[in-house]
Order: structure tokens, then C-alpha cells, then sequence
């Protein structure tokens, strides 16, 4: 079975004191699920019980009922995949299903991790964009406190765009990926760029998440919670800053720490 | 603008003592996106700035660059709807895109909140499943004591299932929804009866995770989390018992609190 966790090298910071250090990361991976030879979707997931993740996921669609209706169900671990072969073929359901083709993730899940994804992502810029780490603590410290919607109900995830230091945009959804496209679709109506900017987020980094910001061109984002090892994976390749647990007076720098500089050397 | 939040009458047990009281809960809420007069997918989200949700949606799915592409943006807010319209009609993108139906949600989106849903889920039984309020934190403690994933990255979700105030299968994984289906799958594959027995989770109880219980005959669903609206509105039409932020001594039931018994009553 693969691991379901992997080391990876990263920068902590705490109170002021930047050290070299390794932290454990957990491994997200796509499963896609072949439903009668056909793709009928792909999830991104922690690589256990992946035949279960699979039966599971076609129960809940409707797609079977019981194990019975299940003619063979075989794991290519290799290709990330389920193969499910029913034993009633072309259901109306099925028909109905194989016309969609879903990636679901995580999260929301339409963005569809793929190496295209990534290289039509090309390497961001945006090096010239830095913060302290006191301003990246300041910057989450705000979040928080102006995430009243989630101070009422503990039911939401909160995200922002901040730039120079102070936040411009704040949005709490109770959706992680919702947060996020409705900062987007906030700076789009205000015309304002997003290359230079910092997203701020209350959720977990997931592949999906960095793909969002990558497609903008966003250089950094700094979160309260844990990224995940395709997060990381990606945000290397695409020279994002990636910061995560920024809590109380430390951080993790997974990715490009040269953009959190010294408060001396600012 | 719509509501964000909404009182709820809900059971408080806190120290073994119970009351009525009322809570602040946060509103989900389905959003249509149509592109171009065509139904394009249904977000589950918190209904503010709407129409941002929908650009940013439609910016990070790659059907739109800029504000320049969009000539019309239309909130239909008594439908729960957005409508866009691109300048650009019929794009290769758009063409793609337009072939297939996703609905997202907050969580793992394919779960089609809809009144459908809601009726072939018709009111579950299994009123004979009851816990004491202690049997309800141990069970969540256990669940917390098994997350070793979570204790090692901080990066996933728990899921679990329990009979007779035991867990008899558990799951990670970095997807709320995934968790869940994880365990599912794990019942189908065991043949093991889920109508009479309890799902313990770590993460938010969003409609898509009550319609799987629902599917499922599940009586009762408990979470160290918040509950949506829609979550608490289901789980009362359906006869689901809804426990939510089990922490340290105190716990939330929003709907059928008859399943949680005093230890006297045992």
C-alpha cells in the first residue's frame, strides 16, 4: 500500500529564531475510478482502502446498491486507479452518469489535477513580493478577526487577498473553495491584479487550492492549517511560496521561503 | 442580501445537565450557475457576494480570463441563481464544459442537493439506536485516539462507524466526503448493516455528508464540528438525529434528540 505520509524538508519559524528542520506531510494522490471500462472520475485522496473509497463513492451516486451488484472490482495501484465492473451493465443511472465526466477531490472538485494542469501553469514571478514573517502573523491574526461569520457558527472557512501587508479582500464561504473563487471573482470585479498579492486562508492547502492561485499567478499563500504533499510538490515546481499552521507565534515555510525576509532586512 | 446565519432550537448537554436553548447556525444554500442560458453546475455555499462566486468559479474552471469576456451578470436571487453571459459564445472551453452537469458544494460535489434527493431519501427508522451522552464522548474521543494521520500531518479528516457504542470501522482521509465514502465502502465490502448503526465524524456535517447517511438509513450522525441549515432541515424531515461540536463534556443535538438518553434511562 502506499504511504500515506511522506517527509518533506521545510523552514520553521518561531518566535523569530529560522530553522532547517523535516515535518511530516500527509500524501494526496488521485484515484481515478473506471466505472465498466469507462472513466467515470477522478478523486484526489489519501491513498488507503481505495477499493472501499471507490464502492463507496458509486453507492453514494446511486450507482450500486450492495456488493451483489458488483461483478469485479480491481485495484491498479500503478495507475492510480479502480477498475468496478458491474454485473448490470448500462443502467439508466450509469448512462445517465457516463455522459459527466466529475473530478472531485477533497474539495470542490472540478479543477482536474493533471500534469497539464500544471504545465499550463507556467513558474509565477512575483519574487519581488515579500513579507515579514511579524506580517504574516498580523495577516492572520486579522483573518480571524474578521471572520465574524465563523465566530457566530464555527461552520465556515474564511480567505482573503492581501497586499502590501494589509488585507484587501476578505471572504468567509462555507466552502474552502468557495472562499477562494469568491476572492477571485471579487478581484476580477474590481480589477485589481493578483500577481503581486498574498492569498490568506483558514483551510488546508490541497492540490486544488495551489492550482487556483496558480492559475492567477498568485507567488504566496500562507494558511493557519497543513498543506499536502501535491500542494508542496506543485508549489516547488511553480516557485509559490507555500506557508502553513501559522499559529500563535511560529510557521511552516514548505516552499520558496526567500519571500519571508528578516524584519532586519526589510 | 440573504441571511447568513439563522437561529436553530437545539439541545445543549453540557456536565450530564440538558436544556433547551437556541444556536446560531450557518446558512447553506444551492447556487445555479447558467452560462449562457445553459445550467452550468450547482454550488452548495454561503449566499453572499454571489456573483463573485460565480466569476471566480468561472475564472479558476478557465471559462473566462477577465471581466472583459463577460457581457452580461445577472444574481436571479428568489432562484438561487447567477446568470453569465460571455461575450465570446460557444468557446472550445464552453463546449467541453457544457457537456457535463457538476455540482460541487463545499465538500466532495456530486451529491445533487435536490429535492429529489431529499424524497427518495424518505424518513429513516432505527429509533430503537440510542447513546447515552456518555457513550457519545467516547466515541468521539475514541475517534480522536485512533486519528494517528491527523496526529502526524494535521492534514485529515476522521471518519467512523459504531454499533453498540463501539467503533467497528475507521477511516482518514484528506476529504471530509472521501472519509465517509471510505467507510461505506468498508460496510459494503464487510456486508455489514448500517441502518442500526452510528456515524462518528471529525469534520463539518454539510447536506452532502446527511444525504449519504441518509441513503444509507443511518439514524445518527455525530461530529467534533459545526452542522449547516440544510444539514439540521434534512436530518429533521428525515428522522436523523444530529449531534454536533462533541467537545470535552458538552455536545449540540439539533434534531431528534430522543436517541441521546440519560445514563439512568440506559
Amino acid at each position: 500500500m502506499a504511504e500515506l505520509s511522506a517527509r518533506k524538508e521545510i523552514t520553521v519559524i518561531r518566535e523569530g529564531e529560522r530553522r532547517l528542520t523535516d515535518d511530516e506531510v500527509v500524501v494526496e494522490a488521485p484515484l481515478t475510478i473506471y466505472l465498466n471500462g469507462r472513466e467515470l472520475v477522478t478523486l484526489l485522496c489519501t491513498p488507503d482502502k481505495l477499493e472501499s473509497l471507490a464502492l463507496g463513492f458509486l453507492r453514494s451516486e446511486g450507482l450500486l446498491n450492495s456488493l451483489d451488484d458488483v461483478a469485479a472490482l480491481r485495484l491498479r495501484d500503478d495507475r492510480g486507479a479502480v477498475e468496478v465492473e458491474l454485473k448490470n451493465k448500462g443502467g439508466l443511472l450509469e448512462k445517465l452518469y457516463g455522459r459527466r465526466t466529475i473530478t472531485s477531490g477533497c474539495g470542490k472538485g472540478t479543477i482536474f489535477y493533471s500534469a497539464l494542469d500544471a504545465l499550463r501553469s507556467s513558474p509565477v514571478r512575483g519574487d519581488s513580493v515579500t513579507l515579514t514573517a511579524g506580517e504574516v502573523h498580523a495577516l492572520m491574526r486579522e483573518l480571524q478577526e474578521r471572520a465574524t461569520l465563523f465566530k457566530a457558527t464555527g461552520g465556515v472557512h474564511a480567505a482573503a487577498l492581501a497586499g502590501g501587508g494589509k488585507i484587501l479582500i476578505f471572504c468567509e464561504d462555507i466552502g474552502r473553495h468557495n472562499a477562494v473563487d469568491k476572492i477571485i471573482g471579487e478581484c476580477l470585479r474590481q480589477g485589481m491584479a493578483m500577481e503581486d498579492k498574498v492569498l490568506v486562508c483558514s483551510g488546508r492547502l490541497s492540490s486544488e487550492i495551489l492550482l487556483k492561485a496558480a492559475k492567477l499567478r498568485l507567488p504566496m499563500l500562507i494558511s493557519r492549517a497543513a498543506p499536502t504533499t501535491l500542494s508542496i510538490e506543485l508549489a516547488q515546481t511553480l516557485n509559490i511560496t507555500l506557508v502553513g499552521f501559522v499559529r500563535g507565534r511560529r510557521m511552516n515555510i514548505y516552499t520558496h521561503p526567500h519571500r519571508v525576509i528578516d524584519a532586519r532586512n526589510a
